[in-house]
């Protein structure tokens, strides 16, 4: 094979993958929404538990922050492939139309969200409430400033 | 402290956690439900994208194959401490009343699908549609076996 055509056979083959739309992954876009409100509703249920212990409502747990905050940096990768073409809505709790709009916007906020997810895995495992509210504030900060610009109150 | 004053204080830490019902980590059953839908909802998802895979009905992509089965594996840890007492049902896809009161092999049924679910992880990885499709079925008899059991049809 010459070497333009490996490139270029590589380049479709890259393309494909990475152009691939996410909605493709979804059979129907009533499935691509219930997939991101179980993601949400996982990662608001473990988020909560650490929120809990850094707001004083749960006693210091370091173990459970641990697994906790592990389970919410996994989990924050999941939601955003589901944002598929024509699922924005106007009821409380559903995106706004400017997700589509603003795509760019809004994914930099999804990696912000999974980046601060990632530093809050690591925090918690030093097993210290101070470092655990720290990095908490930081990860609520990113879901707040989301929620703020991209989801109906 | 005496020996017996450090066990008892010791033995009693460790069943403060062991033996933390599940229930306490959910402020309401509905919650509990919830969690657990939603979590079977995303290893539904995922799990079926490995067996469109397997049985045919989309190519084979092998580093596709491994995410999923990664994605498959870690939130297989996730579903069982959300059945919580009161929570069983008699509607299509609820729990039947036998997972409380068969709950040693309603665990073990869990069990399986974990081990399961992280053979598949490791097989995934092989990049090899056979090995897939081997540790899929595998996988794919725990969760049957289970519904089989202990959901209403």
């Amino acid at each position: 094979m010459k070497l333009k055509t490996i490139l270029i056979t590589a380049a479709s083959v890259a393309g494909l993958c990475s152009a691939l739309p996410a909605s493709a992954q979804f059979q129907k876009p009533e499935d691509a929404i219930k997939y991101r409100k179980a993601a949400f509703t996982l990662i608001g249920t473990h988020f909560s538990r650490i929120g809990a212990m850094a707001q004083g409502r749960t006693p210091f747990d370091g173990a459970a922050a641990a697994a906790n905050a592990e389970i919410v940096a996994d989990l924050a990768k999941l939601p955003f492939s589901a944002f598929v073409d024509g699922t924005s809505g106007t009821d409380k709790g559903t995106p706004k139309a400017n997700v589509w709009t603003e795509r760019a916007k809004f994914d930099e906020h999804a990696k912000a969200m999974q980046v601060e997810a990632g530093k809050l895995a690591v925090a918690a495992k030093a097993n210290n409430l101070d470092t655990l509210k720290l990095a908490f504030g930081s990860t609520a900060k990113t879901c707040k400033s989301c929620h703020d610009s991209f989801r109906n109150d």
